[in-house]
């Protein structure tokens, strides 16, 4: 448990974020492991529903959810499908507080968003829950503590070696294309509404005329969901700031029948005419 | 962020009652905005699951979990299809607290329980997480800031325009009619177990003997689910003092194929005898 | 309320395991209940989807949760099948702190590990929300308020009458058989990843070489998941210390068409000629 004495009364917050679920009790035994080393940190859930081992959905959560929270945040993430082999854990120092977790590209999106200052290798098992972790459930035994003492005070040298944050692993998000007349992207990530949000900023739109269109369909932009009639497909500008396709009361997936990683084009203005 | 200046020791409680679900970090987004205003206030989820869009539902389960909280809880509750739409953003005193969301009936349930005391339309960009918010994200931006300022202390009339609290949308429950032999009701919920919860009140039966009529079937009341054998039918006073059909072990919504709305009819006690 | 005077500066965890489910509010209103009693206490969930009415998940549950908690804490559980029938409600006295909940054997597995040093039958109506708790919600309105009193330091025999720990209901978890070249067991939880954790103690296999047999297949143990290809089975040790078969990046449950409580046989080292 060592090295504690003085860090008691700092009060950060801890975000946690996997592919655990709900149902079993994995997290309830990770905040348990963290309120052994400090009762007094504050523990958030971003979301355990993360689809098992979907790196890239838990890359888009992560970029998506820390920027709204507090500088000096403590974000634990763990979709973890390499547990137990050679893949590194790592913990992250960056404008807005920390990232722990394994080093698989998990920190890709928000490190894109808000570069990486330092790293460390977690290397030193007095911040783990024992020296002895289980193969197979880091998140309690190394990240959630490590989390735990960091956001207790620990510095991060403290936690292992020292790396150079360029030599993290990358897992860009993938990049749109841009014409004159045109945007060719995919869709990055599918929420709970059947919401398809696309890798297209909204930066590439904004204050353009622009529809989108999927095979033989135009989704026409609008400001919002109710823009549009009930039972309406419509495209828009998200909460997440990326080019998202809805439909009111429903859900875009299963209208257009489309998945994670399919394709689609914004066609902007000049190309409207003959819509 | 401004406004907060000598309120940050109290610390009040925040809920959140949203169909966001749990698989997305809306959630997560929400707290962040919440701990970036004031990392003090306790923040509890009554339930992120209400069926997508369905104010009714919302309804019912604020209405039927407010009266457990300390007073001076403030209630956030996001159930909002009509976000960036006209509808209102409203902050309301009651004698529990305060519920914060848009003006669409999601708060007549508890408002019939404990009347509204003031009301005021959120008018005021001061206590939103920015002067521009997402078109289609208010819970983020709008409603869990100005709870998180409200549960700091910040008073009612800040936040915006005081409005009449008749003039708060009123989405009534549906009415159960009385005779001398019957009550005609319908079933306003249905919970997880498959339970289905009418709305006809514990207050209208008790002290009489009752059973229930849906078609043919005469379901019995009892006091509790074990009064019947596993796999039965039974009728009881449930734990929010509604009159509720359960199957003990199961589902009643499976075994009588009944959802949302339908009809049903409890028989009072002169009318039992040829039963 | 009665009974806080100079407990209030207390701040123990209580945590929270039921079948409730997180759809509807009735987590929502056990929070608010102990809200009510002492807004200080931290509160953390374990679970609330075990499957309805499953004690022996439950119990499972429980028993690999608890020992990750810090000493004193209160473990507030409901799988209650039994609720407002003869059966009792208790508090019990363990080295990790303590139980609240329906004696139904829900506590048999972690009392296992860490028996019981006291038990009182909760018939002290001081420390329920009220005297005439609901015949179906005794979690709202007795267990999460007797522990809201207990982590808040109100003393374990003022809550009811004492009784022998020995008393309590005994759900024994299912015996493997050992023999020379082999173990036979059962899978006594299935977890949301589909990995199959049997009744099968690491200690029985440590040090040997071991395999699983099921039916004509017959699974490697190795160290982790992924030190077999995507998609191939594997058995190991899991993270609570049972003898488990997973499917790197798959479930295991799909791929075997196993259930709970299903046989399985772990065959040893000198028997492995053969494989």
């Amino acid at each position: 448990m060592g090295g504690l004495e003085g860090y008691m009364s700092e009060k950060r917050i801890i975000t946690l974020l996997s592919d655990f679920g709900l149902q079993d009790v994995y997290v309830g035994a990770i905040k348990g492991a963290i309120a052994r080393i400090n009762p007094q940190l504050k523990v958030i859930d971003l979301t355990h529903q993360i689809p098992p081992q979907n790196i890239a959905a838990g890359r888009f959560c992560l970029m998506n959810a820390c920027p709204y929270f507090p500088p000096e945040t403590v974000h634990v993430a763990v979709v973890d499908p390499g547990v137990g082999s050679q893949r590194r854990g790592v913990a992250v120092e960056f404008p807005g507080g920390f990232l722990v977790g394994p080093d698989n590209g998990l920190f890709s999106g928000i490190l894109s968003l808000s570069p990486a200052v330092a790293a460390v290798e977690l290397t030193n098992p007095k911040y783990w829950r024992s020296p002895h972790p289980s193969s197979t459930f880091h998140g309690r035994d190394i990240f959630a503590p490590v989390g735990a003492y960091l956001a207790s005070g620990v510095s991060l040298k403290s936690l292992g070696t020292q790396i150079d944050p360029d030599s993290l692993v990358h897992l860009p998000i993938p990049e749109c294309k841009l014409t004159n007349t045109s945007i060719s992207g995919c869709i990055q990530y599918i929420d709970t509404f059947g919401n398809l949000i696309t890798n297209i900023p909204a930066a590439a739109v904004e204050g353009k005329s622009w529809s989108v269109a999927v095979g033989d369909l135009r989704i026409p932009s609008r400001q919002t969901y109710s823009d549009v009639q009930s039972g309406e497909i419509v495209a828009l500008i998200g909460s997440h700031s990326w080019v998202e396709i809805a439909v009111n009361g429903g859900s875009a997936k299963s209208r257009l029948q489309l998945d994670w990683g399919d394709s689609l084009e914004v066609v902007l203005a000049n190309n409207l005419k003959s819509f």
